[in-house]
């Protein structure tokens, strides 16, 4: 439930609403907003009856949140959350957002360039892997803190903004003093340590769906963001697994539609993981975007064949950049356009 | 393997390579075209030297074609196939086409009014099934035949043309008779008999992806209609069964993608089925059509709240016109239009 | 919802009770019994007062069936269903079933071979397909009617009973006229002319399930053979599809305990399809037994690496004959034993 | 590749080979065993060749090993791994191990009486979650370091060994020091911080599949706790993630003696995990032995209606005790037994 204040309740008058909840063994969450401030209640296994709260002075008006997750739900939030990075790409807003890159950072040299393609294709945000989950133990793990400098000094450089991968909490510090955007991996989608130490940091985060996750729990895994304090959180669809291996993973764009729905978080398609064939990746892209994504993913290496990670999945730049072009055409059909700087 | 003859090849010179490939033990398929013969080799497991055959006289060349489908594969014809029906559709080609209609017909008012929705909105193709497939023995199966009747009057009255499903052999025949195109449901997508008679009728055929079908026996699903002689077949992503009971199935845009390059078949999405979600169905099928569909069949109903069968994901009239125009423009952006009469 | 008649009621109290419930609109199947007869209401979707039929002469109680499938339920029949075959097999009963024999029937020499293993091992029942369903066109469809002949020969000299699959309904009456089981195959389960076919035929039929098909469809295709008058209907878990290619499918052992809970029909697992590999066949057979079922059907050929189709899951005789050992010694643990001549 | 040394092989002559092999630009990993030492090369994806190790002093044979998990295949290791805990329960060898309590610690009366029941089955070790994984952050999340002294109370009171989950790398420290084996979840399969953590800190772990992993996926999470240099890891099959909600998961019995060719590891079943529904945990629990498993692990509570967590799928007090005794009758069948103290 959530009990939203008249906009000129006092703190006293918030506070006593506050206590009434945790005399019923429950907990309350005040969020001060512009307007007025709301009061969640969470904790909660069984209906609360709203008639314990009306009465009290400066409430407004009690709201029921009927779905598992609460903050995350567009019942708790009816506009969208739009999330502003220091380059000045806004994500969530009117207009779709590209983020490109390699897979991993491998030099300054390969990132680089890549920086190059993605910023002259119109591209705003730079991904790259300093540190790379691997399935395997003896695979290349990237090249770690070094790998975050570099991005850095892309950013500085090309003027976009930087996403990259935190693997656990430690290593989510580190991120988030180099990026704008902290990414939480599809194999730790349920990390918990992990997802409350990004909500505690306070950065954009980026929340992968984990390989085989309902919506529910992917909204669930971002509550557990929320939660915590941080509402700066963009899901991010990758692929499903699926049953037959002639591509890497299903792309579920009837999810990206139902995620739109239900939550008021941006959502961002990566077409790269989802489907893991270069000539898929545009493709799919244009069918994130059309399916009302508010951006795509998408890996990009100045020279596929020689790209140590997932090189069979990386667009050359001249299929990147027409691919932005598309995009941005598709977002306008759907009266949206592209986050230029 | 493949054997291209040259165009002034003779009769007597065909008879000689099949008779060749005979010897062989394996089955030879000659396949006359407007420029030349080709000959299939099929039912070989192992590679067959095509130096058996490259000294023929009036032979040209030798293709082989490596995928365990054949016809249905890009390596045996390039160009795609396109297929045109009586009201002058044309499937496959440049332009994208729009069926849609009803999931059952009900009556011929129901059937009309749906017919004038459809047509109004500027799609070519009016779909509604007079036999259903239904999960349950007891539920509402359909009008038969006298669906099948007015069918047929709606395309007589509207100029559209019409889809609807076959269930069995002896219900392919009757089907034929009414309409322009044959539909296989995904429930049926390996049930072989019915495969080859509608692959001996020679109707357009549209085939739909099994639940949980790959690709590869999906192609191989059409390789049985078209090995009986029959190439007009489209083929229709109707979604992936998936373990998120969120939406009813999962459409799988990265296999409309894959099967374009994999086959020079038309594809055809269906939005309505992948996700059984009203909302989600406009958003699928912007999707398809991004990730390259030659279309989509979509549900509509004159008044989705009384429908017999799955109204939940049935479009209202207003939404199917303006989904129309959405699908128009994407199409355009791709450098495709829409079919028009 | 079911409407038990007293043991002594007479034919026109019973067709008075038919009379009342077709007056609502709905379908009245009278299913005389040994002791009564019971009078089950299909086609409600809602739920019909049980006071409309309580006092009626003859009445002596009525059951409410909520399961969409009615005739397969334990609500409509509590006691287990059992299927007797003509060389005395009972299938369903205490004791569980073994049925063994090659994929496909190639020759008369490897039949008798496979026979005389199956036999000699203490089974009852011989597999073998005459018509194959096969992925590709091109591949080997099975010797057909002579393979069926060759089948009743071996039946006949081996003193077992035979099971082979239909995969129309013109082939499901030539296969009655020989086979003692009637299999529907995976691909098949949700064919309806099918399904009515083998029901109308009334011969004993084993309904596999569909490679990605709920529980509940799997009951509600096995209801339409019911509906339509055969009630010897075994049903035949062979595998879901999966997504690790390590396996060919994943036995699904729960939902062989739980269509026990559901349903009174005999349950049999079938570990060589839903295995496909060799070393496992035999551990996902003692897991089937070991999880309730009556009984299992198990590839086993003369000479597997010579075998025509599916060869890498053919159990070599020797592992055959030991197998049978270890499923008896399971079916005693669970207090129950093998079936034997 | 794996380079086996002469059993007096000399320390210099070990580090000539690893010196050789970083010559080459790969990883060597010397494992000092009772009888001699061997050395595994990792981070090839290219075969090496042998020739370049055969001849140097003090090599006896060189292995290929051609999984892309190396210290957990059997290629590696031949014989079965055991792993001895402090109460003399063996996991891995002749005898099966049966594990039980409750989901969660609720209290000292409630693990007590869990503790008593498992004791008095037979069991051997008690389950018990500490730290509990939920999917929603507003759910019990555990007693934490409490729920860990509760258990180790038990430990001491019942003679029996303790297991319980860790979550993250600082968690795996606290229990490692109250429990006898340190659980892996199926959220954490790929956390490789925590993999990495407790690979380090030698106590045996129990790791728990992933909801959608490959075998290949897991045995490579196996290989990260391997190559931190903890070899005691038992597998841990607990149902992947299936399309029916019938059952909360569908246990892989195929993948449970798969992994027992593929690794000498131990791998135990979790009926409750995979099934979720109380009436099919025996069954599973017996088709996991019967397929080949080395033990369960079973939830059962005092009092299951009255559990905080997961109480559906406990099993009461007497079925978990008939339960033992229908394992150890299957366990006979294959010619093991159960272990006991």
């Amino acid at each position: 439930m959530l009990i939203v204040m008249e906009h000129d309740a006092t703190e006293p008058q918030i506070e006593r609403v506050c206590s009434a909840i945790r005399s019923l063994g429950l907990d309350a969450r005040p969020m001060p907003g512009a307007e007025r401030t709301a009061i969640g209640i969470v904790g909660n296994e069984r209906p609360v009856d709203p008639a314990r709260f009306a009465g009290l002075p400066g409430v407004r008006q009690t709201l029921s949140v009927s779905a598992p997750y609460k903050q995350v739900s567009r019942e708790w939030r009816r506009e969208d959350t739009v999330i502003e990075l220091a380059n000045g790409t806004r994500i969530g807003g009117r207009q779709v957002v590209v983020m490109g890159g390699p897979c991993a950072v491998e030099s300054e040299q390969q990132l680089f360039a890549a920086a190059e393609v993605v910023a002259g294709a119109g591209a705003t945000v730079l991904r790259g892997g300093a540190f790379k989950p691997r399935t395997s133990p003896y695979a290349f793990q990237g090249l770690g803190v070094e790998g975050l400098e570099l991005l850095a000094k892309a950013r500085d450089r090309f003027g976009l903004a930087v996403v990259t991968e935190a693997m656990d909490p430690e290593g989510a510090r580190v991120v988030a003093d180099f990026a704008d955007i902290v990414q939480i991996g599809a194999r730790n989608m349920q990390n918990y340590a992990l997802l409350r130490e990004v909500g505690r940091l306070g950065r954009p985060v980026m929340l992968k769906r984990g390989m085989s996750a309902t919506v529910k729990e992917w909204l669930l895994a971002a509550e557990y963001i929320l939660a915590e304090g941080n509402p700066h959180v963009m899901l991010c669809e990758r692929g499903i697994r699926g049953f037959d291996d002639a591509t890497r993973n299903v792309l579920d764009v009837g999810s990206i539609a139902l995620v739109k729905r239900l939550s008021h978080l941006p959502v961002i398609g990566d077409p790269s993981h989802a489907t893991g064939v270069r000539d898929l990746v545009v493709p799919a892209a244009r069918a994130s975007i059309a399916a009302g994504a508010d951006g795509v993913i998408v890996e990009t290496h100045p020279n596929p064949a020689e790209a140590l990670s997932d090189g069979q999945q990386a667009l050359p730049p001249e299929r990147f950049t027409s691919m932005v072009g598309e995009l941005r055409a598709i977002a306008e059909v759907l009266g949206r356009g592209l986050v230029g700087l």
